[in-house]
């Protein structure tokens, strides 16, 4: 089998998401034998997992063990798309913590309990049953990925190889997390801290890791552990970088998030700080003003818009992405990565970098 | 090394807290390599974790594996007390969803970070910060309990012995944890449906499963391990019984919570559903009018225990623990659980059922 196109991605997700799709409906068979009551539970979290989702994840461990010379079987395919569950409890955390409403132009999971309590006119607190529900959900969505990977069937010493990455990745999530509403609590805006949480939540979490799980299954050499490093780190920090952008000038038809999302929430990106180092103070006075009211006007959303394209900020933002995905791209020169591996991480990087959603 | 008393019980504890600091030191060691962003997490999960618990999930283990004729050594201390951090994500996290403000006495660590967050005069809602802080230091939790196992160095077959149960035992605790939040939204008791939550959240997870686990590091029989699943059901329902009758009648200076505690958060239990079977027309009244309210006075607090005594439902609870506890200790008798497992199991059943914290 090789892989050297878009459609050969495309098939790469499509194998992760029939692997995710068995193992989370023989799971939740698993589920209705403790009973009926869990019902809802196995519902939403396969729908949450196999509506959408970009599977980056898996798709960078898959192309890290081609990239390392070696072939996907089903094993490995089961392996790799483990990832994704890690994601999926990322999420569901994260939607809580941000009490954000939607994923994906769906109900957040802790809204959709919310509402299944209003509904079912259970009794107590029904935003405090969705919480309760999301916070333990996205724990069983975690405990679900190491499960998922300890049945892979892939060989033992490719599982103990791999455990040691599959460990410092999920820390590392965790602290990335961490730093990220520490970030938002601070009253001052800071590029370099910006970029310190792109390192943790993309660089390593989002594309080293995943590369360095699919080199461990593969037994890949230091030298070529170290290139997707170097590939890995900036252009992760592109990928963040990109993140902040659409969370300011997405589509919503296309991201399924209200436009200027980033903006009523207050997010603190480095595009903000950027944008506030270089503001005049008329546009300061407007920034502050704005910035983080959560029931901006769409008028209100087009000023800061404004603003942040005046100030230059938004093509620095820009330019940055694409120099950190050229410093990227360049560690693919060495290394000993594979002819197919380089193809089809030079398309990754475009596909994290240059995308609508 | 043999254990017949009390005295080893203690001992095998102190390895087990010696194991769990040791990892604990070292792994707040890489959080600070980060950042010193990341030192309240890192203290916080110390103390939490090392002021104070009974260690019952890596007690039972550890004798699971006695029990099954294997000896313990350092890695497999290490390997059984990593069950002790998948507990301190379950109660992390569970305060969170109780919106409990203490924990054995101490502030319950979304508390903790929302105090954090008022004292340094951060940006934003500082109970969200709280509770944000507090779900990303479960879910560290929960993965560092994995890399605990994984770092323990038993030998690889051991590990990959171990990693199904291990799993399961997960799965199962969230499995309950969402049986219980459910449980509780619904407005009616009932005695069945309360001993399957019982049965989930302690006859699986916290006895059954942990003996699994140390019977799966000696590489035991299937008889053996049915063995275990005889004692450990009963007993784990014994377990919560007591736990449901320290929640009502507990003494506030040796269970470090508010006495009454589950009448103020109307927690549905075995023994509430019992005492509203059996209630008069008029107790039943004081029942509602009380039962749940956050604000009852130590008065009112009275009032309900005494209802509860009167109507005997309080004794018929402790004759239940009687009789679940011989169920359990009948089945040390068959199996061939080694002379020095019968004698700590029969021990740590007298401390799981018979105790006031």
């Amino acid at each position: 089998m090789s892989f050297s196109s878009t459609s050969d991605i495309n098939s790469m997700r499509s194998a992760i998401n029939q692997a995710l799709s068995e193992f989370v409906k023989s799971e939740n068979k698993y589920l209705a034998k403790i009973g009926p009551e869990l019902d809802p539970v196995a519902t939403a979290i396969e729908s949450f997992l196999l509506d959408s989702g970009k599977r980056l994840r898996p798709l960078f461990a898959y192309v890290g063990l081609l990239g390392a010379g070696a072939d996907a079987s089903p094993e490995i395919i089961k392996a790799i798309s483990s990832l994704e569950l890690i994601h999926v409890c990322a999420l569901i955390h994260d939607d809580v913590m941000d009490g954000s409403d939607t994923r994906r132009g769906s109900p957040s999971i802790h809204k959709l309990f919310e509402k299944m309590h209003t509904e079912n006119q259970l009794v107590g607190s029904a935003p405090q049953f969705g919480i309760s529900s999301a916070i333990l959900i996205g724990d069983l969505a975690l405990i679900w990925s190491a499960q998922m990977l300890h049945t892979s069937s892939i060989k033992n010493d490719q599982l103990i190889r791999t455990l040691p990455v599959y460990d410092e990745m999920r820390v590392e999530l965790m602290a990335g997390q961490y730093l990220d509403v520490y970030e938002q609590s601070l009253g001052t805006q800071n590029v370099e801290r910006s970029l310190k949480v792109a390192r943790y939540k993309s660089g390593k979490y989002t594309i080293q890791r995943p590369l360095h799980f699919g080199a461990s299954l593969a037994g890949a050499s230091e030298e070529l552990i170290n290139s997707y490093t170097n590939y890995g780190i900036p252009l992760g920090e592109a990928f963040q970088l990109r993140d902040d952008l659409l969370g300011v000038f997405g589509d919503p038809s296309v991201t399924g998030k209200p436009a200027g999302d980033d903006l009523r929430e207050g997010k603190r990106t480095a595009l903000i700080a950027i944008t506030m180092d270089r503001a005049t103070n008329g546009q300061l006075k407007d920034l502050k003003s704005n910035f983080g009211d959560p029931n901006l006007t769409g008028e209100q959303v087009n000023l800061l818009q404004e603003i942040i394209i005046s100030t230059g900020a938004a093509s620095h933002i820009e330019s940055m992405i694409k120099e950190l995905t050229d410093t990227s791209l360049a560690a693919l020169k060495h290394g000993g990565i594979t002819p197919v591996g380089i193809n089809l991480l030079t398309e990754l990087a475009i596909l994290a970098t240059n995308r609508k959603i």
